[in-house]
């Protein structure tokens, strides 16, 4: 591995690059963020070696990491134009869409579809963590399609990064992340707002919150940038789960105006199970 | 200060239990919790050096923290028996009936409405820490109703334990509080059981749930014993906060189904301000 060019340098093209850099010292790395002061950032934090809108010919992998809404064109327009030896990854957050659109181009096995599960609310270079990804699980998606060569490059770069990888497809991934991700960003978005329209003007309001008011709104500190594109390419399982969710929220009103409060305590009881399935890993 | 009782040996009950017998070494703890197995390890963990079910004639300050249902009556009753030189205090999440519940008795004077804005998703008598309460706001209600001369003792206990006292009317606290703190814990169970009913017998799915997810379902986690009684003493505001959530997630699920997704990010865009609210602290 002597080259890799990342697209998009913001929390998760960031962190990779740190953990890169810290696990191959001797890659060049490039890379490319159409905002300018993420791009300004970026060569400042040391992110990038080289400010490069394409991947040269020598480069081993371009990553890509830029909002899901860019993906299926840009990595298109790269598969088109790239060596032979070069690896394609993307690591946006939805992939059924994303596959579909490649699915037929006849450098198809030079991609490979990714997904790290691994975050934070906060965005951009800055927001980059060397420790990021570090024991963070990995989804792959149709792995087969991805060339049987280049798919060495792409392990020796996950076992350095510590990564967990996973395998799964497309569907059932967008399906599952809607449900584990999507709707846990929605679901603190809109409590944030609930509580900020309501308590407008009255700052001191969040004096009161405890840990606990933080800890389920922190999600709604994410980039809007990101997570629009997210919600619109995984329209359907994103409607399904938000369905689910507004109707579980709806039983327990119905419930509490009924004053069936032994129902309320039997739907909350019923969450009891989380805790050891939350305290598994 | 010589001697202080705790009824409810929980989380709240065992922290103030520590918190004390740091700051007050030669204090006497006693202390009751109608749950045999709570009562037998808050013995061994040393949270008290005796069980009494009542307060003693010498006792000092009587805490209360059981679950709010309880309060009221058990508050009353307390009021009636203690010496003319014992304060009050309960910990509940919920204000407004319990002021209202005692505002004609005659030792009014002798109580204190109070609120610790602290907790963990974790309950009974193990989950309590010494360091909980540190630096955490009190909220206190009808400061005023409370004699001049008991409030000295109650204004020692808060100072040791380092509260940061706020001052607010029960109705004004419960509505906040429904908005900063209930509506929290209702999105969180709900989210974890919208989670758990799709995703029955696939426990691998957790696996793809990152740090987000864990930090919006953490308070899935809380003991629905504790929880049923507040929204159930807090109906009126919970359901005004419940159905203001509900109303923000329904606009957002119509843009996304109507493919409106500028409307989509303006609404995820109207949330930044909590950014710089949420980091004040």
């Amino acid at each position: 591995m002597k080259h890799i060019h990342i697209i998009g340098l913001g929390l998760i093209g960031g962190s990779f690059a740190l953990a890169i850099r810290k696990a191959f010292p001797e890659v060049h790395i490039s890379g490319f963020d159409k905002n300018d002061q993420h791009l300004e950032e970026a060569q400042y934090l040391g992110l990038i070696d080289e400010v490069s809108e394409k991947p040269s010919a020598d480069t081993d992998i371009v990553l890509l990491a830029t909002p899901v809404d860019v993906l299926p064109e840009l990595s298109k327009k790269l598969l088109d134009e790239v060596n032979a030896e070069t690896l394609i990854i993307d690591l946006g957050s939805t992939k059924a869409t994303l596959c579909k659109h490649l699915s037929d181009h006849p450098k198809r096995g030079q991609f490979l579809a990714g997904h790290p599960i691994a975050g934070t609310e906060y965005s951009g270079p800055r927001a980059a963590k060397e420790d990021l990804l570090n024991r963070k699980v990995f989804i792959i998606c149709e792995m087969e399609k991805t060339d049987v060569h280049l798919k060495g490059k792409a392990y020796e770069l996950f076992e350095a990064l510590n990564l967990k990888l996973r395998f799964m497809d497309p569907e059932e991934h967008d399906l599952h992340l809607a449900f584990v991700s999507h709707l846990s960003h929605i679901s603190s978005f809109m409590l944030g707002k609930t509580v900020m329209d309501k308590m407008e003007d009255e700052r001191h309001i969040f004096d009161m919150a405890g840990s606990g008011f933080a800890s389920t709104v922190r999600l709604a500190k994410s980039s809007p940038e990101m997570w629009t594109p997210i919600l619109k390419e995984n329209k359907t399982h994103v409607l399904e789960a938000l369905g689910c969710y507004i109707e579980k929220l709806k039983n327990l009103e119905n419930s509490i105006k009924r004053d069936d409060f032994e129902s309320v305590y039997r739907q909350l009881k019923e969450v009891g199970p989380i805790r050891e399935i939350m305290d598994m890993d």
